[in-house]
């Protein structure tokens, strides 16, 4: 991280993680012009933007901008796109995330935020919300007839799912290891079912119900009890990334001609189109506060799941104080 | 299999595996009416097909005629769907499969072959034919602009993948672990490409060229390295059954928006639509005729793969010797 770009003149004061520990201190670093949640300058050729623009900035900071993908609006899909955290942009530079009181970033990969949404509840959103977003989007779930949706795992991605599924007015089933969660899924997100998938009556109960399943857990698992529970040419999405392979039978596969996706974040047009939708319905990140210095302690409690459902970070709060 | 079925009153001679060693032999049981190959006689209601017709009967010989899927042409995806083998009519008789002089069957479940494909190379269609046609149906592959094809194993299944695939107007590639198994591929069923799955950098090379891959292998496999060689957002289709759970990366499915799906062979409309076209493009499975007296060693064969690409038994000629 501890990296610096030439060309970046004017000092900016941030927070870091400088060695392989991973703790996060306050770190001085360069960087050429300014943009934060607000928009406090625009560039010449600049006419998306105008100063005081609620704005924002997600995962994406760049990308080839030529091939097909970025041609068709699809440049998360693009293989040269750089992610705001440790990308390198167009000249060279290194993307520094967004611990910092102003965040540089190209228009085309900024987005504007409802005037309704408060910025905090929003930020989540542009990683969060678009990547439970797209895969609705995609298959067909906006203003469609009602669906049995199930969602596997009530985190941030899951809660986000559960919203927009209901905004969208469709039947939805948690598939939760933890009956703890039920309560929460039901009367506080509007969840319609609730089922613990280690309790296999509870599982065979709902074989063949879903329309269309949105995994969302990052841990490893096996996708044979899930496939069972989608209807004959139902569809699995995985957003979720667990770290080793997971288990896929072929015969739920087969038998039930389903499907299984993946689907990464969303493009910078979908993710307008998706904080648009969040604006219209007032679906929001449900967070949790954090300010700068107890940045360490919510990775802590991250690692231990202890978190409804997003940690924002109030850099701006914090700022004038380093 | 030596289960008796009273209401059945004919005396058939057959072939039969009697105990659990699964030594085939010869074996008379009872049957109500009769099909073969040639229709010899037709129930009064049955107006499809008349006696003397070349038919066919597949992997299904029954189901439930009311649900959704019976309804909608797609009886292979019923949940109370009778297989042809050990499987139970609504009269409660046994499905003996068809290693016998006579195969009764419904009407329902009997397709028509077209004149010009003989007998013995359109019987493997049936099963192999239609499994490796339904998904390239669904995935809109007949009529379709050129794609590039791929062919994950080149047996039974995989043969005739690239047959209707070249017939269709596609690039194929096979891809499998057997180099030997190139020239046979590339002249012989005119497949365009051949990747050796081993070869990590002929894999490489292929990154991201398919947009449809077809799996056709039963044998335990991780579909990573397959996953790469997809376009973004191209799709693949399992249709082998390996018995443990394949191995599924989360990245190569989300990082290029992918699609994995499952297919199980096709529904009596679909089997018959895929003869016609056989009979159009003059498609047919590669085989080799074994007498009923070497059912035994044709199945030692099998297990050692050493077939090209289907055995048919010739039962017919040799039933007035049992």
């Amino acid at each position: 991280m501890a990296k610096t770009t030439p060309n970046h003149t004017q000092a900016v004061s941030g927070w870091a993680a400088l060695d392989s520990s991973g703790k996060i201190t306050p770190y001085i670093f360069n960087r050429r012009h300014e943009i934060t949640g607000i928009v406090v300058e625009v560039g010449s050729n600049v006419t998306y933007f105008k100063t005081g623009d609620k704005v924002g900035v997600g995962c994406m900071s760049a990308s080839c901008l030529q091939c097909e993908f970025c041609k068709n609006s699809e440049e998360n899909y693009c293989d040269k796109v750089q992610f705001t955290y440790n990308g390198v942009l167009w000249d060279g530079s290194i993307t520094y995330g967004g611990y910092s009181k102003m965040l540089v970033a190209d228009y085309r990969f900024v987005v504007a935020v409802p005037e309704n949404l408060p910025m905090d509840r929003a930020a989540p959103l542009l990683c969060a919300g678009v990547t439970v977003f797209c895969p609705m989007k995609d298959n067909n779930l906006i203003g469609s007839p009602r669906q049995n949706i199930g969602v596997i795992g009530l985190g941030g991605l899951g809660h986000l799912a559960i919203k927009f599924s209901k905004a969208f007015g469709h039947h939805v089933t948690v598939i939760s290891t933890s009956l703890s969660k039920e309560n929460e899924a039901k009367t506080k997100l509007g969840a319609d079912d609730f089922i613990v998938s280690t309790n296999a009556e509870q599982m065979k109960s709902r074989h063949r119900t879903l329309d269309f399943i949105l995994d969302t857990v990052s841990a490893n698992h096996s996708l044979g009890p899930y496939l069972e529970l989608l209807k004959v040419k139902g569809t699995f999405v995985i957003v979720g990334a667990p770290d080793k392979p997971m288990d896929l039978p072929s015969f739920p596969l087969i038998f039930g001609k389903r499907t299984v996706k993946g689907s990464m974040i969303g493009s910078i047009k979908e993710t307008q189109e998706m904080l648009d939708i969040c604006g219209k319905y007032n679906i929001m990140c449900d967070i949790e506060i954090v300010t700068p210095d107890r940045i360490n302690e919510a990775y802590d409690r991250i690692e231990k799941n202890d978190i409804k459902y997003r940690f924002v970070i109030d850099i701006a709060g914090q700022s004038s104080k380093i």
